[in-house]
C-alpha cells in the first residue's frame, strides 16, 4: 500500500514495544520478480526458503533439509540448483544488494542538495521496511560468505555507501548541510535504513513508505538542513 | 581511554568500510566484573566463552561443546553451572541489559533537557560501543529466548526505551525540543546505539566516548535542539 498512513497502534511505549523484536518475522515471501527472470522457479522458491531459514535459525544453524522442505523437495536436490549452502546465501546476498542499489539510485538527481538527500534516505528506508526479512540475512549474515563472495558483496556496499557519501559532501561543498564529521553522520544516516530490519513490521503502525518520509526529515536534520516547509 | 580521541583510519570512504561489518568480532573479552559477584570463576568463563560463540555464528549454530572447549571443560560439565544452552544465554542477555541500563541511568539530571539527551544518548552509545560484542548478543540472540526470559528481557528493554521517551517528551513539554513524532524519534536515536554493535570496533578511528559524543549532536539535531555551542 504505498504512501498509505495506517493508523498507528502500540502501547504506553511503542518505541519500547518496537524494541521487543527479533520477532518481526511474518509469513512475508519475496516476491518471484525479486530474483530476476534468469532465476528458475525451482531455485526462486529454495531462495525464498533459505532467505526465511536464515533470517529465524541463522546461516550456521540452518541444514539443505530446512531449506528444501519447505519447496517439498529432498535436502540432496539442493545441490541440483546450488554447488553449496554458501552459495545460496551468496545470490540472496549480492541480488539484495542489487535491489537496494536500484531503489537508491532510481530517484532523479535534480540538482537540490538537502531534496536528494530527501529522497536518498526515504528510498533506502522503504526499500529495507518492505524487504526487511531480505535485508536482514543482507545485514546479519554476510560472515558466513566465502572471501571473493564477501568482497564482491562488499563492493556492493560500497557503491551504497558512496551515494549516500557523495550526496552530502555535495550539500556540505554547496553550503546547504552543515555537518561536523561526514563520515560519522553518513554512518548514522545509514543506520537508521539497515536497523529497521530488526523490528520492522509490514503489519505495524509505519508503511514503508511513511516511515521513509519521516526518517528523511531525521537526516535533514542531522545534516543541519532547514525542513522545506519550516 | 576514555575520553581520548584516537585518528581516524580508513580509504576512501570509511563509512562504506565500516559498513563491512560482521568482521568486527575481535579478541575482546568481557571482564570478569561483568557478570556480578555472586558469578563463580567457571561461571564467568563460561558465559565469556558462550558471548564470543553465539556473536560468531549465533546461539542455535552453537554447541555445548564450543562454548566448555575454550574454558578446557568437557561439554556435559556445562550443565554443572547452568540448566541449559539457553539459561545461559539468558544470563548473558539479562546481565548486559542490566548493565546497559545502569549506564544510562547513571548520568546526573539537573533539569535541562537539551543535557538531559545528550548525556543519555552518550551513555547509550559509548555503553554499546564499549560492550559490542555483548550487546551483540543482547540484540540479535533473543528470539531464541524461552518466553518467561523474553519477557523480562523485554521488561528490562521497556525501561531502558521509557528513559529516552520521558526525556525526550519532558524536552517538547518544556519547549525545548520540536519534534514531529515522538514515537519514531526515539526508535532512531536508540538505533544508532543499537546499530554500532553490527560495525564497531575497539581499534578503530573512535573510542566508545568520541562516538557517544557525535551521536549526542546527531539525536539533539533531530530534537531540533540547538547546539549549547552554536
Amino acid at each position: 500500500m504505498p504512501g498509505k498512513e495506517r493508523r498507528r497502534g502500540g502501547g504506553r511505549y511503542p518505541a519500547a514495544a518496537a524494541m521487543g523484536l527479533t520477532t518481526n518475522l511474518g509469513p512475508e515471501t519475496v516476491p518471484d520478480a525479486f530474483w530476476g527472470e534468469h532465476t528458475s522457479p525451482v531455485s526462486r522458491a529454495l531462495l525464498s526458503s533459505a532467505v526465511q531459514c536464515f533470517a529465524r535459525t541463522g546461516f550456521h544453524a540452518t541444514t539443505t533439509r530446512d531449506i528444501t522442505a519447505v519447496v517439498g523437495l529432498s535436502p540432496g536436490s539442493l545441490y541440483v540448483h546450488f554447488p553449496s549452502k554458501e552459495a545460496v546465501l551468496f545470490q540472496i546476498a549480492r541480488t539484495g544488494h542489487e535491489r537496494a542499489l536500484e531503489a537508491l539510485t532510481s530517484p532523479p538527481d535534480d540538482g537540490d542538495a538537502g531534496l536528494r538527500i530527501r529522497r536518498l534516505v526515504a528510498a533506502h528506508v522503504s526499500w529495507h521496511a518492505r524487504h526487511h526479512t531480505v535485508a536482514r540475512v543482507c545485514q546479519y549474515e554476510l560472515a558466513a560468505l566465502e572471501p571473493d563472495h564477501f568482497a564482491e558483496v562488499l563492493a556492493l556496499r560500497q557503491r551504497f555507501s558512496a551515494v549516500v557519501h557523495t550526496a552530502v559532501e555535495r550539500g556540505v561543498r554547496d553550503g546547504v548541510f552543515d555537518v561536523p564529521d561526514v563520515d560519522r553522520t553518513v554512518r548514522a544516516i545509514l543506520s537508521l535504513g539497515v536497523d529497521l530490519v530488526r523490528w520492522y513490521r509490514l503489519d505495524g503502525a509505519d508503511s514503508p513508505e511513511t516511515l521513509g518520509e519521516s526518517y528523511a526529515e531525521l537526516a535533514a536534520r542531522m545534516l543541519g538542513a532547514a525542513s522545506p516547509a519550516g
